[in-house]
């Protein structure tokens, strides 16, 4: 497990329930210090929230190890720690808790370091954070969950497998998505150790596996004296590959990303050979194959049109269409810096697609990815209109998985917050609908 | 184990040796891209170094799980992967390899996304980065390890203890020294599991437990309506807790970092009873309890006389001096922004202990922490003037470690690349000697 950089950490921020009342809230705080120390060494942390809770350094309540104690009983404990390696959960008594959203929480906090002068003790600390609540709104009636594609970067750089996990859990989401070939270590071979210890960890942090990403590459063997296509066995025996090994992990979709042949995203000729081949073994494994209607390719396209011939056409139930919310951003992504205006691709800008035409597929969409790249401190998407398409989806029936997928700037740490405001706004409005 | 976030990697470059001969360098990549991949989809990795080597993308071999291929090699290939959670090994081949020392290393790495429009294929990632090579400097008389505290705040955050330790080894150290309570996952009761992985990590990467920092917290019930001192018998129970967890964890030498009662570090009088009470079981244990002379205490110090005065009272072998190499610094850390002149403590600026001083306290040193604060991409490091300091330590005698403690900007994985700058410039300085 690993900690963010801040102080304050934006996971395990919610609001605290005892009995039927919201009697305060709270947050982890990382020990500042290069060491743990005794936790009779804590002077107490003052607490800032906005303009809505303002409380002096001794009455917040310090939980470490499970066990809660006031500052008094801090300074008369013997044996309780604040260890480097964990965050502690300071609890602030604020009657009906904070309400839903980003808040700006501000802290002092006061350690008394031994071997320092008394002149310049306490140790103090001062540093403020937007970080957002995890969610109370109920969401509707659609399902929540995270794909770890959102901490892209993140993974396997500041952030492990229970990290993650411990993270999609605290937004309160009760499903988690993968990529085969990025989060499974030893793809396409995990040890029965790590199979364990992802089933471990999926009941440790009440979760289920919803969706797996997978890769048809047509271009595997492209370059060289030997170029050549990815033949449509060869496609067949990737998505079975894929197929087999999610079942194993227990996911019940796998979304193979298939290679292509245009600018609109037509897929490589092989893929019907490669999916036909593949949909008894799908039907064996109750595992339903959902490729992505993803920017820049609409709802109305030849290509959406031919996943759902090959529906309409074999009768089968185990391949469907997975919408990826992207294709609805209406305002466009921020120029990089050094980026010019009109020299990158023009789906940047977003392709716009009406909400309204989820209607027209809304039977053969399986699975949802939640796809946003900025939520301000406001709770505003910066790019995807998420109240018509919830409208949309809602009305169109669809009850299954909206699985987050942030995909903005790579700030180390970001996306951990950004997907809490992302589940905290979709919930708010779907609540509403 | 976790990667850095720069896509070159500072742990893992190096000059290669085959035979007799040093035949060319190599250093590690991370994957780019949110997925792992087939390495028939790279197409190749030009390299640029100064002005010193330019080559193609076709010319750098790749290892990828002990297997080294050239790139026609890994066109052809099935099976041989590129995995997220590992970073690929680029080996250059360059007669006689680079010189000692950092290095502007240059990329442009090509990989083929199927999935991407052919019009903007291959994806290319071009990045530069200064790194220094593990050296291959004799290093004179001395013996080189590292502190996990160089690590402070990356530790946790982005580095876990075995990204810590394969750091450590990776600069050419032969010895690791830890912090009781802040490197020992749950202390002071480690489990069985920790110790058991702690000393498989010490073989694997061929360290040896060098010296176990632990602290003396006088003030550790100095709050509160039952506020009071520290007992001597406290004090005692204290630092024979870390002595035997030190022992059992295999290190030879214990810091305690005593509480003090003035600005000049003067340590509370309880520290004299307390060492002394315990100088039986150091014994035992065959264990060097040894304070640090750290700034603002210099050499020439009533502390010091003090510390000898009890090694000389007791004829113990089991007490010593720590030396910390941040007395010698000789000009200032800048200031942080909006840090004014003359308003902090004053040695910050550097209290500049003249090295000769090392030789009347010689015989009692018995452990080197090399603090540093920053080198720049010359190795020169700005603060610690290292080469009257080693010529000091070797004029009399001194064979032990110097184990490095950075304590510079705490600025996400600085850490690592200033630890491989430190030995790099002390080596090199200590041959020459």
């Amino acid at each position: 497990m690993l900690l963010e950089r801040d102080l304050i950490q934006s996971v395990g921020f919610r609001n605290v329930r005892e009995g039927g009342e919201i009697t305060g809230f709270q947050f982890r705080l990382r020990m500042p210090s290069y060491r743990g120390m005794a936790a009779s060494l804590i002077d107490g942390v003052a607490v800032r929230v906005g303009g809505l809770v303002d409380v002096p350094a001794d009455v917040p309540l310090w939980t470490f190890g499970g066990r809660t104690s006031s500052l008094q009983e801090l300074w008369d404990s013997d044996g309780i720690r604040w260890p480097l390696e964990e965050a502690a959960i300071v609890t602030v008594p604020h009657p009906g808790g904070l309400p839903e959203g980003t808040h700006e929480v501000s802290i002092q906090l006061r350690l008394r370091m031994s071997y320092i002068p008394q002149e310049h003790q306490p140790s103090t600390y001062e540093v403020s954070r937007h970080i957002t609540l995890t969610s109370s709104e109920e969401g509707g009636p659609f399902r929540y969950g995270v794909s770890l594609y959102s901490f892209m970067t993140d993974y396997g750089t500041v952030m492990d497998l229970e990290t993650a996990l411990a993270a999609v859990a605290d937004v309160g989401a009760t499903g988690v998505e993968i990529l085969g070939e990025g989060h499974i270590e030893r793809y396409p071979d995990p040890t029965t150790e790590w199979i364990d210890r992802w089933f471990a960890l999926l009941e440790k942090y009440s979760l289920e596996p919803t969706n797996y990403g997978s890769w048809i590459d047509t271009r595997l063997h492209s370059s060289g004296v030997h170029a050549r296509d990815l033949t449509a066995v060869e496609g067949a025996g990737m998505l079975q590959r894929d197929l087999r090994l999610a079942k194993r992990l227990g996911f019940r979709f796998v979304r193979p990303k298939i290679g292509v042949v245009s600018s609109d995203l037509i897929p490589h000729p092989i893929w019907t050979e490669s999916v036909e081949r593949s949909l008894d073994l799908a039907a064996e494994l109750d595992v339903v194959i959902c490729p992505e209607i993803h920017s820049p390719t609409p709802i109305k396209h030849e290509v959406v049109d031919d996943y759902i011939d090959l529906i309409e056409r074999t009768g089968t139930q185990h391949f469907g269409l997975l919408l990826d919310t992207g294709i609805f951003q209406d305002r466009p992504i921020p120029l990089k810096p050094g980026e010019l205006p009109g020299r990158r691709p023009a789906f940047l800008d977003g392709i716009a697609v009406d909400p309204a035409d989820i209607a027209d597929i809304a039977k053969y969409v399986v699975f949802i990815q939640a796809k946003f790249h900025d939520i301000d401190e406001n709770l505003e998407d910066q790019q995807i209109p998420w109240e018509p398409v919830l409208r949309a989806l809602k009305d169109a029936g669809y009850t299954g998985y909206l699985s987050s997928e942030y995909e903005g700037e790579r700030i180390p740490w970001r996306s951990l917050e950004q997907v809490r405001r992302q589940h905290s706004l979709i919930r708010s409005i779907a609540s509403r609908l």
